[in-house]
């Protein structure tokens, strides 16, 4: 009996019998048969919701990927604690044009910008000014004083890649707020952070620069944008109400979530897969990050599902606080440094549930060209996209240790339907794309665990 | 004032002055920017809806269509005389379960198979026979006698291809109600063509065979599906009760839509780009294949929009009755083959309105290394598989006249969510992708007309 139990102990590493081809169609057939993603990405959806730093639902999301990472029998499951911010929106957002010589008054689509000071009882009221970025309010200047600042400039449509796009306007809300306080602008609106022209508002970090005052920051839908831009050049004497309630309470003790699977030959090797576990406020954060999340604890489950054992070993991390803050990924790469643990690469999933097209990666040119070697393996599964530089917001900090950095890089056109605003909501994920992201992720860990780096 | 006019209509052919890289990017950057498509979809889905060929609604279509090419000063725009069937659903479907040990009786979902005859009133109740294919109903061949066949093959999960997926289980729903009237069944019901669990019934075309009665035919949802199946292992003597009223009118006399750019320097080549204006009777045909017609019409607005005259003839055109009958696009091969028409390529989108990723092809070695040749001006936009065969419904009847035969391959992950069911609606489709997808055909268009195909 003792002899049978030995030879079964030592038939997972028989898996490098067969060819890398062979046993990556395993890992997809694995994943598009029997993956429960889909379904535990519902219960964090729908039964959880969305999960902000230091919300109740934050630590409710801790506590069931905890469990489901537990059931799936790994090594080594456990907690790692980050003190985390705890912005709170408050219940009520007003943007309201007050003397539209054509409409009167009307309330506009708005939503605060998270980090955000809210207006408090009486709100602002004062006349609004357009500009196309941050850029033209340092032209302004002094002009901008005691105004509303209305950034407008809208994401640039031909780009192909959406988030391009997106970096080449979101300046306006990461500092838009400070720039525009530093020449005494009252409060500033920004338009959502999307492509589409809808009804829809999109939230989204700023970060108040320390010298200057702290002025309120709200985001308003496109349509309104477009139609507040058109007002405007009609009638330059427009003024905006605005009420919000936003504010920043004591940091919180949270946790980064961790799931390991003891490698068998380098153990001291380790790969880490992973996502972000908190979201904004708004909608369910299936997108951004519930279905990354979902897909790295995928990645290990699968590991176990073929009865598999890696040679290198392997972490499944839910970072906490990616979107305000960064904790958890900065505690991470901290507490690594300080173990000296050896994180040869780390893989991100944060740019949506959506088909799966490549992985984009930041390294040395060596680690980066080994990455590359790989393609001819995940050209059957459509993932061909191998040269773009990139990484993850979570996996960055831990560049200065010398990680391979991977970001799954899905279709991108649909992602700013829904980032960031309520329509980022389960229904909007297909189970198809999600499991696929997954098993390309499981693929890649696949390699990087049996081949390393060197 | 006459030379001015004289230079002005000779601009359009300073196309030629630029890279091939730079009037693609001109391509897209109009259609990102200002192409209507998402709106004339809007119409085609929301105002006129479905559109089964001899329905009113693929007469409002026809005329949507034309209105809209006209708009656009195409230099030709006309209707092609088409008889095509005239299948009606009726007003009423049921399909029950009406002895289960566990349930009692209960609905099930359901949607007749198009061109199936009804039950008519007194219905069909018989016991269920469950099959994994046509092929075991010849296995079983006078054990499915009066009874009600039940075909269960799902579509394979672990194809990446979808549309593979769907090539591997679709037979049953084709002939597999022949297939059982041979050995005497009474009726046939189908697991629905998609990968999901969900409950949603897809219909979709079935072919009598002549030689056998004809017998009514339903789709079930695969949740339906797996609950029956899983009944029928438990209770051998399940019966059903069918009700349906499906009926084939007579033929309907109605048109294909084509638009046309001639040609300024081998106006003789034709190059013709579509999709199929008809529709099943449930949804909005938005993905099959609204999106594909509005596509085609967009390629040629794109020419106009640019001012650019191609060197041959491009076509958009709206083929009538793809779903059941082809009855369009073998009228319009047969009127080509008549004129003496050449048509050098035929471009078809009816794959679902998702991102683009390739074109498939089916011609001479020769012209589709051609057309691989050009896949690197495409890479930058997403566009990357060249070298599968394929091509399109449509356009198939062209094929033994020379054309080489084109088929948009969009993203098809979600295309079976959706396809022949009444969630095939204008929501789904994102405008990006859409126009994403008419870009590239634009793109393939202008390489065609200025390349050709020698």
């Amino acid at each position: 009996m003792k002899k049978f139990t030995t030879l079964f102990a030592l038939l997972p590493f028989l898996l490098v019998a067969q060819s890398h081809e062979e046993n990556i169609k395993k890992i997809y057939d694995e994943t598009l048969t029997n993956s429960p993603i889909y379904e535990t990405l519902r219960v964090l959806c729908k039964d959880i919701g969305s999960r902000l730093s230091g919300s109740p639902e934050a630590a409710a999301a801790v506590e069931y990927t905890k469990q489901v990472m537990e059931s799936y029998d790994f090594d080594t499951v456990y907690l790692q604690p980050v003190m985390v911010p705890h912005w709170v929106r408050g219940s009520k957002e007003v943007a309201r044009v007050v003397n539209s010589d054509i409409f009167g008054n009307y309330d506009m689509i708005c939503t605060s910008l998270g980090n955000a000071i809210g207006t408090g009882e009486g709100g602002v009221l004062a006349e609004v000014i357009e500009v196309n970025g941050v850029e033209e309010v340092n032209q302004l200047g002094k002009k901008v004083e005691g105004k509303i600042v209305f950034y407008n400039r809208p994401m640039d449509p031909t780009l192909i890649q959406t988030f391009r796009a997106y970096g080449g306007a979101v300046g306006q809300r990461g500092s838009g707020a400070s720039e525009a306080a530093k020449f005494g602008a009252k409060a500033v609106i920004v338009r959502s952070m999307t492509n589409r022209h809808d009804d829809i508002p999109h939230t989204g970090s700023l970060r108040y620069n320390p010298d200057y005052p702290k002025i309120p920051a709200m985001a308003i839908s496109t349509n309104d944008a477009d139609k507040l831009s058109a007002l405007l050049k009609k009638q330059n004497d427009l003024k905006v109400y605005l009420e919000s309630y936003g504010q920043q309470l004591p940091d919180v003790l949270s946790y980064n979530v961790i799931g390991e699977i003891k490698g068998s030959e380098f153990s001291n090797e380790i790969i880490a897969v992973g996502g972000h576990l908190d979201s904004w406020d708004v909608g369910e954060g299936a997108h951004d990050d519930g279905g990354g999340c979902m897909q790295a604890i995928d990645v290990l489950r699968t590991f176990k599902a073929l009865n598999w054992k890696p040679k290198r070993t392997l972490r499944a991390v839910m970072w906490m606080n990616e979107e305000n803050g960064l904790r958890g990924g900065r505690e991470y790469a901290r507490v690594a440094k300080e173990k000296g643990e050896n994180h040869i690469a780390a893989i991100e999933s944060d740019a949506g549930s959506f088909l799966p097209l490549g992985f984009s990666s930041t390294g040395t040119e060596a680690q980066r060209a080994k990455l590359q070697s790989w393609k001819d393996y995940f050209t059957p599964y459509g993932v061909w996209q191998f040269d773009q530089s990139g990484g993850g917001a979570d996996i960055g900090p831990l560049k200065d240790q010398g990680t391979l950095l991977i970001g799954l890089r899905p279709n991108g056109q649909m992602y700013f339907n829904f980032h960031h605003t309520p329509a980022d909501v389960f229904e909007t994920v297909d189970k198809r794309e999600l499991e696929l992201g997954a098993a390309s992720m499981a693929a890649l860990m696949y390699l990087l665990s049996e081949e390393g780096l060197e």
